[in-house]
């Protein structure tokens, strides 16, 4: 049987701790309560709570469960189930041979961690020593070797003033910053492989995310609909603790009419620059800094570089932010299994039957402007916008 | 001494290979010139080139060198120095076992891979399975076994019409578009970890760039512009056969002036709304279509999401593209060392000392706008331009 964890040591130094205090302390409340909220969800609350400088040490029963749960949350760059004791060099060995007892195997290669704060009558090499002295000597009969080079295991001890941890796993977390300590963004989220990793990025970044779903029925159909929700969920599995509002805008009428009256090449730019002024209007409603695009250069003929820029004129009180500009397709992918909504956005559902089959690469901004007025964008935006629905994705 | 490798295969399927006819060709020609440009310029010009769907195999005395400098091809997705025979079983099976002599430690375990295309009196699974026979009966001696899950070697067939080629290495490429296949951007290049990356990134996805340093000497130092030089070569490094020009701004006494008259927690916003129009400015002289930005989300005052979008609204004529608006610091810098303008961007040099100690994180834009007005912003992105220089990075 595992020697029983009962902590879980949460680090989230990296871009925090460099952060001046202010910053640093509020970016430390919202990782503690970004924390609690996806604790508290899952019915894992810690008995109890010690917040240090770039640490949270975490006393619970379900030390691995816990810290599998909090690499989900952003901010945190690393957890460790734990087992805590005092910092008395006795206590520290004791605990240590415990788990080495249970973790090493015959004729494995281990090496001893040792971090230290505050003031105690040893250094960290001391640890390191003693432990590692105790270790050969108490499991002798193992067979057992230190090896710095390429260890089969590695024990960390973790000493922090009063306290020491025993470690032996590290799990990484997705680090960047708290959700909620950057302002909030709308996201133009299709359901297919992109947009919801745009998506992840900008709340990686410390961003709170509100979806907007242009459903494009009849071109596209209700299982398209059902693969963008159910991304969005799983982007809020991200978010506990956040409001999981998503927007619904029905332009299935303005793509016939797009359809209908400007020149098909020109289909998709006109598309999109409509869901670029629809999102700024949300994005001013929803008091949001940004509307987020899963656009990568070259993917699509209304993403040569040529017309980015086409499209990026539409938008003027808001920015087109593009967080997978530079990605090739394959890194995209693998983003989106991490995340997981992967498997969601590559289910069975009907594409969007208004795509042009020659769209245009290079559009001219001067000839789409006129086909927009054509169209009248002006009274499409406005209609999207009071036709436009709300769900709560709880 | 090794088998003579007298081939390489230069793959770029991915996100090329399936595009329309006309954007797959396009991308293929000027894959095959990129790696004409870097190979001349290396004197490593192959003996022959033969073209095929998504292949480019080219004949060299120097495969291994070839292949390594090809990783720097942007579109290639993988390349193998090999060696090339006829599409006759016996001539595959001779080859193979040549290469298997020098390649297959004793004891090992092997795996066989075989690819075909064309018209052949087998299958691929007929080689595999000839190849390996063949190479148990021949190096009996050796006691090697066949492990098709976890094999020390992999040794691979392609067959295609009427050559074929072994190999048992595969190395990288960066994958997407090549160089040139979308429209050219400026980039404001300070030196630091993030813009070179920021620009190797559009690289990749086929955008020639032209880099603009903007020298705030005598805020800086020379070593800061030395720096940002250094890291404009190594990222032409990646784009042989392409023009080098680069823009120096002298921007000292603009930086005198926002100090001088400007609130002081406005400083960073106002000097980077500065340089977007600079940038824009050279943008449209350049034919450019975006100016492209190092910032990532968080990552400094001026970079909160809500001042980026103060920043947005400096750029009224190009999109500004932020490659790096999603990423970690960390990842940031692990790209910075594949590319090599990491150990160049973390020399020693001289900050910028104008940056205020407490900078707004949340800056209101009319009064940004305000003090452009009593700064004169016009006339210092005039003077910018007219006092521009140019240098060719050959």
């Amino acid at each position: 049987m595992d020697i029983e964890l009962d902590s879980v040591i949460v680090r989230f130094g990296g871009e925090i701790g460099i952060k001046g205090e202010w910053t640093r302390r509020r970016c430390q409340q919202l990782l503690l309560r970004n924390l609690m909220s996806t604790l508290g969800q899952r019915k894992l609350v810690p008995k109890a709570i010690t917040q240090k400088r770039g640490r949270i040490y975490l006393r619970t029963t379900k030390a691995k469960t816990t810290a599998l749960e909090l690499t989900k949350v952003f901010g945190i760059s690393s957890v460790s189930p734990a087992r805590q004791t005092s910092s008395d060099l006795k206590a520290i060995t004791e605990t240590t041979l415990e788990i080495a007892q249970t973790q090493v195997d015959n004729e494995k290669g281990f090496a001893i961690r040792c971090r230290r704060v505050g003031k105690h009558p040893y250094s960290s090499m001391d640890v390191c020593k003693e432990l590692g002295k105790k270790i050969l000597e108490r499991l002798k009969n193992r067979n057992l070797r230190v090896d710095l080079v390429n260890p089969d295991i590695i024990i960390s001890a973790e000493v922090r003033d009063k306290q020491a941890y025993i470690y032996t796993e590290r799990l990484q977390g997705p680090g960047g910053f708290p959700l909620g300590s950057q302002a909030k963004v709308v996201v133009l989220l299709s359901g297919g492989i992109d947009s919801p990793v745009a998506s992840w990025l900008v709340m990686k970044r410390g961003c709170p995310i509100t979806p907007i779903y242009v459903d494009n029925t009849p071109f596209t159909d209700e299982r398209t609909t059902d693969r963008a929700l159910e991304t969005a969920k799983k982007l809020f599995e991200w978010a506990k603790g956040f409001p999981r509002k998503t927007y619904i805008i029905r332009n299935g009428q303005n793509i016939q009419r797009i359809k209908e009256k400007a020149p098909k090449r020109f289909g998709c730019l006109l598309c999109k620059r409509l869901m670029y002024r629809i999102a700024e209007r949300i994005a001013e409603r929803e008091g949001a800094e940004g509307v987020v695009t899963g656009e990568a250069i070259g993917e699509q003929a209304s993403q040569t570089m040529h017309n980015l820029r086409v499209l990026d004129d539409a938008a003027t009180k808001f920015p087109i932010h593009r967080p997978l500009l530079g990605f090739n397709k394959t890194e995209i992918e693998k983003l989106a299994r991490k995340i997981g909504t992967f498997e969601i956005s590559t289910r069975r559902a009907k594409g969007c039957m208004a795509a042009p089959l020659k769209p245009a690469t290079k559009a001219k901004l001067e000839m789409v402007k006129e086909a927009e007025e054509k169209i009248g964008i002006t009274e499409m935006v406005e209609k999207a916008i009071t036709t436009s629905e709300t769900l709560d994705l709880s």
